[in-house]
């Protein structure tokens, strides 16, 4: 590394080595790794043998030394091509990416592996993030991985099966009483105190660096062709601008020709303030004072990175829309019975918002579509079935079962 | 196929075309898929560039014809190098085969995936099972993929949250007043009357096939070797038969130079028929009236493969091991926290039985290990955090937060 990737201020454009910082020293502005792309030489040909995780793309990465890889097998996750959910729709060319069988069981382990990767080469002793949900457990695995201690900030008030997996991968839960602001300013102090790690804090311009192999793999998997038209899951907008960022250097590289991708973002209507924005064809963010909505991991009423990724949808043409939480659900059963792939409503999400824009005529059958599907149904089952339904018993008779067989 | 494979009865030897049959004419024994091993020529090249799931070992899989496969992309899942368990435990070559990222999060996929896409080769026109955990949902995705109906039959009294997942594919969850051996035999009266594919009763044969792929693939990523050891959770015994059978006939193809696999079968202690005769040294399994464990899938009390599982333990010179309850908990946090694998109970046993072999005596520390971890731990959250847990909650100080920082 070094010369090729440098941090660089979003707001100011200065420059800083790619070391343990986040902030600009001259206007606050958040740090951003940039590389030097017409140094990078790289090929087809160069990721071809590499093993299927997302740190075959490692010279498009922020890490110097590949021994530092804390790797999971994160990433390099199927291109399910569905094509009965596609014919359902009168669509052709439409697929899943799925990111529901990643380690963790969520796309969150890219930007963990990336950021306790990064924390490793950066020395550091220990790694954490406040979180309650995906992020937590990938975090904790790959600090288990690592050998690093791990340390997940939630409020003290969240359910406990919500955190038992992350602390199944032996992280210390702290528990805050007190908001899920407060426990996001106590992770930020502790960072500040004690050099730890903090993946979406201090390690962040690392960190979502790792989003990006979203673009990367989805190309490779189309045989190094660019789709026509993705459709992210938005919260923060992180995801949503380093997809579009994964296409962008892909193209400057030359392992792509052409990169006309149209980026679609996807959020629940109960927290949508950066699809409410691109409908007014603005990128001024208003923000949810309180989402309400089942699609918790996109629950994200004042968006850090909004106003880049209302720009990127709109410079990409791509679309903003959303969702009822009925639509969530109905889109969750959709997917699994079309395809067989079980998603926690963020996912479902874009499935909800492709159906939509194809009921408006904004989809042409012939596109090139990836839904991007990041996390996994068995998060979060209730939302699929009340616990307390039981399903219609019935006496262990063939006269009985007569009737439900459909013939 | 045809020349190459044939049905022949575990018992008399008689041989069948490979149609919709299991039980033999002639002495009700059970069929196998025979091949005629000889006239298969397959390579190392021959798989290299295939897709990375079991079905890149389709000649040695049991179906005519490519068209008719079923693939979520179950198979060739991570086999993962556990170095950090491997030194706790004073071992050097220790490795997880990490079938929790399959598509419906267990390695039911595998046979699942084998016996739909029979259902379709043979034109059946729809598929069931009776089963309460991984393989309703293994079941319930592929037929989605595969557009056939699907039916689950269970007991009317289990925990509903047991059957979101496969609900969620669109099965129809058929729940019977009464056992779970009532749900078996109306299951396989339906298949029967209804020409229903029940996956692990009418085409059982072609299912126990596509668990042998557990076999195949460590050797494939181990560059074509096989390992020293490898420890089997155990319930029927069909498993661990198949895993055996993998190792024999890569040998027999050529594919591996040498076949000493130790198979070590690993159950709980709440339901370990197998373990208890192999400790005997006897090949006759005494049945487990009532079995009492939280490794439910392998809580089977009167294993159908039990003899032949007993059996391919003495013969490869493995070992019969069996744990606790408490030594199962333990194992997923050991294998989480130092591996990042959240496994169900029932994959845990693998490595409690590992460690107890250790603490024997009985494992050379340079012996190549694979461990099989054949399911997903958000399965079963309950078992490693009683539901009204809640972590200690501090205030949101910093002076607080100095007495949890370990340094």
């Amino acid at each position: 590394m070094g010369k090729a990737q440098v941090l660089e201020c979003r707001e100011c454009g200065k420059e800083y080595d790619p070391t343990f910082r986040y902030i600009c020293e001259e206007c606050f502005g958040p740090l951003e790794v940039k590389y030097d792309l017409a140094s990078i030489k790289v090929n087809k040909e160069t990721f071809a043998s590499r093993p299927k995780s997302l740190w075959r793309y490692f010279e498009l990465l922020p890490l110097d030394a590949k021994s530092r890889i804390v790797d999971l097998g994160a990433g390099y996750t199927p291109l399910h091509r569905a094509e009965r959910l596609a014919k359902k729709l009168g669509l052709k060319n439409l697929y899943i990416k799925n990111d529901t069988v990643n380690p963790t069981f969520s796309f969150k382990d890219r930007p963990a592996s990336v950021a306790v990767s990064k924390a490793l080469g950066l020395g550091l002793s220990a790694v954490g993030s406040p979180s309650t949900g995906n992020l937590a457990a990938a975090t904790a695995a790959h600090a288990a991985r690592a050998g690093l201690p791990c340390y997940i900030f939630i409020p003290w008030d969240i359910e406990p099966t919500k955190i038992v997996q992350a602390a199944a991968y032996g992280a210390e839960i702290v528990a805050i009483k007190g908001t899920y602001d407060d426990a996001n300013k106590l992770a930020t102090q502790a960072g500040e105190i004690y050099n730890i790690g903090v993946v979406n804090v201090n390690l962040r311009p690392y960190y979502v660096e790792g989003s990006k192999t979203l673009g990367f793999e989805v190309c490779e998997q189309l045989g190094w062709e660019a789709p026509d038209h993705v459709i992210v899951p938005t919260g923060s907008g992180a995801l949503l601008c380093a997809v579009g960022r994964g296409f962008d250097q892909l193209e400057d590289v030359g392992l792509i020709r052409e990169n006309n991708v149209k980026i679609t973002s996807a959020q629940p209507y109960g927290c949508s303030p950066i699809v409410d924005a691109i409908k007014k064809s603005t990128d001024v963010i208003d923000p949810v004072e309180k989402p309400n909505t089942i699609a918790k991991s996109l629950a994200i009423g004042e968006p850090g990175d909004g106003i880049y990724a209302a720009r990127t949808v709109m410079e990409t043409k791509g679309f903003g829309e959303n969702c009822t939480d009925g639509e969530i659900v109905d889109a969750i059963k959709l997917l699994a019975s079309t395809e067989g792939i079980f998603t926690e409503p963020a996912g479902a999400v874009t499935i909800a918002v492709l159906k939509k824009l194809v009921a408006e005529g904004k989809i042409d059958a012939d596109e090139t579509i990836v839904c991007y599907v990041t996390g996994n149904g068995l998060k979060t089952p209730e939302v699929v079935s009340a616990p307390t339904s039981k399903p219609v018993a019935i006496d262990p008779k063939l006269e009985v079962l007569a009737q439900i067989i459909r013939r």
